[in-house]
């Protein structure tokens, strides 16, 4: 069977006040579409699994965000993270759980709050890299063909002489300097690492044993509590034993027979402001702007993000980034958007 | 008896979006001092008159605002306009009701929402101001001492050849285009007009006989209803009949017997962003913010006004407008303050 596995734990604190611990990034309607990212992500897969396939994987704190934004799914399906412990704790919890009752699943592991533009392009995809490792022990990423030298993202380095739409993985590379990003870019054979893992479920069980084999411990020793009352107590205390680390240091960057699907859906992780003023739809000065009462006067290159009842007029603003959330506003320039965290320390 | 005249039920647009018709500018804690401009308005008035001789004339629709905010002035003396007709209809309302139990009665009509630095000063001069009109028919104003070529004010041109403190006025002048505030300034003799008039009734009501006759016969019509239950009824039928007109141009300006106190209390008619932003505290960073969760940074000649709870960073502005009331949120370039009116009808 085929299992979807949603990791929504993030907390997004570079979009503040947008996005705040409280209520990061994936609940929020980022676009103003109407739907969050979180929904946006689980009707992106629709069709690929039965709804009672479908995992989030989050932090208690969020479980009742989750709730209400995916009443669909079985509350059962919600599995809460007491603690950060980044993506390889979360994708071992959900893998030993779901082995346990379907021995040969193959799961999908995606973020929560990136965004795809060409849904049906990324499900052809999907269904198809479900087929390439089922019943194998191949791990497949999706690397996106780089339209741009991001210094952004990771990369996916193919190995050169495939053939075929899956080529081999040669190795995964860091978020580049600018000149090796172009380099990236011309030379061909590297894809953005858009945080998507394919898989069956005994590959991840051997993935861990073999590379962390501490966590695939901790989540042997709970076998007996999976589906049961004690579950959330057992996790609450042993969870936090696990060491925090992401699963492309813990398992991809380690493992063979990882394999990379080369895709273009019109994909964006929307890390940034500058990402998600990519993808909204502009004005004729240039103002992306997401709030229905929001009205700029010569102002131009503007990101606005701001609540539909929020009422606000901006004039004489250009290359600014106005968010607010909960009552509170910032202000400041686009070029300074990686200062945000500094600047949410001052209240 | 004296009594103190305070004109309340200005609307003050200049302002938006901290000030609107819903709450102007003379109710609001424009300088953060925890004190509205109508309530500094009355504490500067102190001791001038026992507080059963103090008058508010507002709108039908601040009287809540007045009594919340003035819970010390008798609920009767709050008059109240029904509709807007400038200030001569509003001092002819009061001086008619005042003569009617007190004939004798020396007025000070003062606007709410100026601001007074020196209020020793101040009193010192309004004290005598009053003995210079009792018992007489002078008509006295307060003239201050410009201390730049000030566009946005009225100028009151006394006569030469004066001794003493009070001078006889020769015109006043409409607000002047610079070369003419350059003259008035270096040519002396000139001085700005506080909107503060000092006068006996009789005064008062003799000058609207001969100038303003159908105002006079309006509020002669009326003498029957004043102190009864039937007065607001009255008032608001009769009212609207009142020309919509200044006392300046019904009275001032063709009255004879006028004359100027040229007073230097530190005054400011707060009338446009600008003046405030002279008024209030500037940080190291010249910036004037009224609001105790704002956070500057790395911005520069702003003025700054929001509710107390409101959180906000603001970064990498110079010489903005930032304010808030009730949800709305305007920010504009300083410079461009006389359009707020414009920006305001966006929304």
């Amino acid at each position: 069977m085929n299992h979807l596995v949603i990791m929504a734990g993030g907390v997004g604190s570079r979009f503040w006040p947008m996005s705040t611990p409280a209520k990061p990034k994936q609940f929020i309607d980022v676009l103003g579409t109407g739907r969050t990212l979180l929904q946006l992500t689980v009707e992106r897969f629709a069709g690929i699994c039965p709804i009672e396939n479908v995992w989030v994987v989050t932090s208690v704190k969020y479980k009742e965000l989750v709730k209400e934004q995916l009443p669909e799914i079985p509350e059962s399906n919600i599995l809460l993270e007491p603690c950060m412990r980044n993506t390889a704790p979360c994708i071992a919890y959900v893998a030993w759980k779901i082995k346990q009752k379907d021995a040969d699943a193959n799961l999908v592991i995606s973020p929560s709050d990136h965004l795809v533009m060409d849904v049906p392009e990324f499900r052809r995809v999907v269904c198809k890299g479900l087929e390439f490792v089922a019943g194998s022990d191949r791990i497949l990423t999706l690397g996106v063909l780089p339209v741009r030298p991001e210094t952004g993202y990771g990369y996916i380095k193919a190995q050169a002489g495939g053939d075929g739409d899956i080529l081999e993985v040669e190795s995964f590379k860091e978020k580049p300097d600018i000149q090796t990003a172009k380099y990236y870019l011309t030379a061909g054979g590297y894809y953005w690492n858009a945080g998507i893992f394919l898989w069956n479920v005994q590959t991840i069980e051997k993935a861990f044993r073999d590379n962390e084999p501490g966590i695939a411990a901790i989540f042997d020793s709970l076998q007996s509590v999976f589906y049961t009352v004690e579950e959330q107590r057992a996790i609450d205390r042993k969870f936090p034993e696990c060491p925090n680390i992401s699963i492309d240091y813990a398992v991809m960057e380690r493992a063979e027979n990882i394999y990379v699907f080369p895709v273009s859906f019109g994909w964006s992780d929307l890390g940034t402001w500058g990402s998600l003023y990519e993808q909204v739809v502009k004005d004729l000065d240039s103002n992306a702007v997401v709030g229905q009462n929001v009205r700029m006067v010569e102002s131009k290159g503007c990101i606005v993000h701001v609540p539909d009842d929020k009422k606000m007029v901006l004039q004489g603003l250009e290359e600014y980034i106005v968010a607010e959330e909960n009552g509170v506003l910032l202000v400041c320039r686009k070029t300074d958007e990686q200062r945000i965290k500094e600047f949410s320390s001052k209240l």
